[in-house]
């Protein structure tokens, strides 16, 4: 059933406008500075409003990111070709503004985060994990190396250069992780 | 010429309170909780002491990484062995307790902070691949993918897991690279 706030928006059309808020804040201001009170302000709403839906910034940015980057593209009929289509478009949505630096952001403080890390893997990662599982037939040891080096190798390109990786670098990513799918 | 604080202790003692500080401080508070203030109290020393030799708290994290990390191992006469002994001591060294959380947290900082970046560029990165490029031979576009690979896929498990990667995933990380230099 679907909960209307306040104001009577509809829960879906105030999800779109924090997470639209969230990602500009975390664009303009970084992740650190991207606070509950700036995201709050960007989308007009009350801090009040956020924590009734959100116990936590950290809960709040995984669900901005299940948001931004959608379900898995796994495009083709080879596992080859699935892969490629999957590894591409993680590529072309962590380069997005704000994406990729909410992303590294909330991994790097669920670190030392205990109940994020929980939010992270059962938010966030199972159900990737079990589509991939599925579609892939690789087992579940190998798939998770393989969405580390993916999702870890075009954040840390982010953090080392502020932009997304060129295309025929993330041919060669391809390469890498399609070897180990073997 | 070495420089003494005005207490009277030489910069290499000060440089090893500090980073010991940080890392203790990062572990204990995460990245974003270990201010300046916080650091600095760790340490004993006066904030003042800290800005006098880092302008950031970034520029101190690299400081202290690259204090924490040493310089690139490469032990071995192919190119197979030299890169599985670099990336065998990476994973040890982002293992250690602190410094893979001050490593994700500059990293994810650096992507929203064009000064950091530089910093990260200059001084962090640019000596290892210095030495990678002479050692293992191949264009310097190919090794910045490895080590955005090698050190990406670290500390995206880290972030994931909370723990460093087990061994026979460090394997298969490494089996990845090595196929990426051939």
């Amino acid at each position: 059933m679907q909960k209307s706030t306040p104001a009577g928006r509809p829960r879906s059309d105030l999800n779109a406008t924090v997470f639209e808020a969230t990602l500009r804040s975390v664009r303009e201001l970084g992740y650190a500075g991207a606070t509950m009170d700036r995201i709050a302000a960007a989308a007009g709403v009350a801090k009040t409003t956020l924590y009734r839906r959100w116990p936590s910034k950290g809960a709040l940015i995984v669900d901005c990111l299940i948001d931004a980057i959608g379900p898995a593209a796994l495009e083709g009929d080879t596992r080859a070709e699935m892969l490629e289509s999957a590894v591409r478009t993680a590529a072309a949505r962590i380069g997005e503004p704000g994406v990729g630096a909410a992303f590294a952001g909330v991994f790097s403080d669920a670190i030392n985060d205990p109940d994020l890390r929980e939010i992270l893997t059962t938010r966030f990662q199972a159900p990737y994990l079990a589509v991939l599982k599925e579609a892939l037939r690789v087992p579940e040891q190998r798939i998770l190396l393989v969405v580390d080096v993916v999702a870890g190798t075009l954040l840390h390109r982010l953090g080392i250069s502020g932009r997304p990786m060129v295309e025929s670098d993330v041919d060669a990513l391809i390469g890498m992780v399609r070897g180990a799918l073997d």
